[in-house]
């Protein structure tokens, strides 16, 4: 039936390669599009299009910026560029972000080392942090991964790559979340929060 | 930050208004055009944009079709045109064709009454239904919307609509779904396939 009406059916094969769309999900959002007005269409498809010519990644911190214009955060002089958080993608960053109580800049990895993905340090921008370590500018490195094996591993890894340098490493606190229970936590995370505990 | 880079916050502003994209899931879907290579979103754009140009509703049946082009069901010598099945929407039509053992065609409601959400019958294709009905072509109306109260309401009312005319209606059979034990199923159902029971 689908065979009959070529346009629905390549928007639905295109739809199914979107990542995080439930495949049950697909011909709803395809309804979506189908009902949409002309005008809103067309602000869809330039701002897609828009994408590909006019955003590129900052040289440093590896975060999308417009392209041709300098990083606002790498440039900015309100921010302290010698206090580096590494995250692993900008979705990270924007969290950051969001709290207000961050003052430095960031540096994007664009990924966590997972052998069983095929991804190693190399394909990662962990070598430019390291170049940018030795440039000499950075004073202290927040490693802000997330608390997975993977994120962990990584963490470690660029540890041992700045060991030797004169550059503070540190990381997240680790602990209850604000707003839970002790009750509906882990055994681990409950330990950690009483192994790392601080004054009050 | 997000308004140092305006073309990224568009994307995720219009994003945002797809349905059944879970907002957690944004950033990823961003993240998966980002880096999406030129060739491909343009393939996309362009999907997109051919649906607003190239597709319409079926005049009969209100399935989506090539315009300038007759519904490749209505218009099939194949199809028993006397036997009408009525969903809810082309995806119910697909789900049916699927199963490969329909032989008739389709009328699509494009909905289910819903006085909460304001659908009422009018906004629905009932009334083209009745006077499909009327024209005389029409030997059997099944029935095929969901097992819910909207559902079940909307059939009611379509069948209230063609109770005095010359016509069959039918609706789907209620039961045990095939490979499902008794035990997981809800009492009502259980109860609907014993009192519908069949000749084995």
């Amino acid at each position: 039936m689908l065979n009959e009406v070529p346009q629905l059916a390549q928007l639905l094969k295109l739809l199914q390669q979107v990542p995080y769309l439930a495949s049950k999900n697909i011909y709803r959002v395809a309804n979506y599009f189908l009902t949409l007005d002309n005008h809103k269409m067309e602000q869809f498809c330039g701002a897609l299009l828009d994408l590909k010519s006019n955003i590129s990644k900052c040289p440093v911190c590896y975060m999308w910026c417009t392209k041709g214009k300098a990083c606002s955060l790498c440039s900015s002089l309100k921010r302290d560029q010698s206090l580096v958080c590494v995250v692993e993608s900008w979705h990270e960053m924007l969290m950051i972000e969001k709290t207000g109580g961050y003052k430095g800049v960031y540096h994007i990895l664009g990924g966590l080392i997972c052998p069983l993905e095929g991804i190693g340090p190399d394909q990662l921008t962990i070598m430019s942090l390291v170049k940018r370590v030795e440039s000499g500018t950075v004073k202290e490195i927040i490693l802000a991964t997330s608390q997975t094996p993977e994120g962990e591993a990584t963490s470690s890894y660029i540890a041992s790559k700045l060991k030797m340098m004169p550059v503070i490493i540190s990381c997240l606190a680790r602990g209850i979340p604000v707003g839970s229970s002790i009750e509906s936590m882990d055994r681990l995370t409950v330990y950690k929060a009483l192994s790392e505990r601080r004054p009050f």
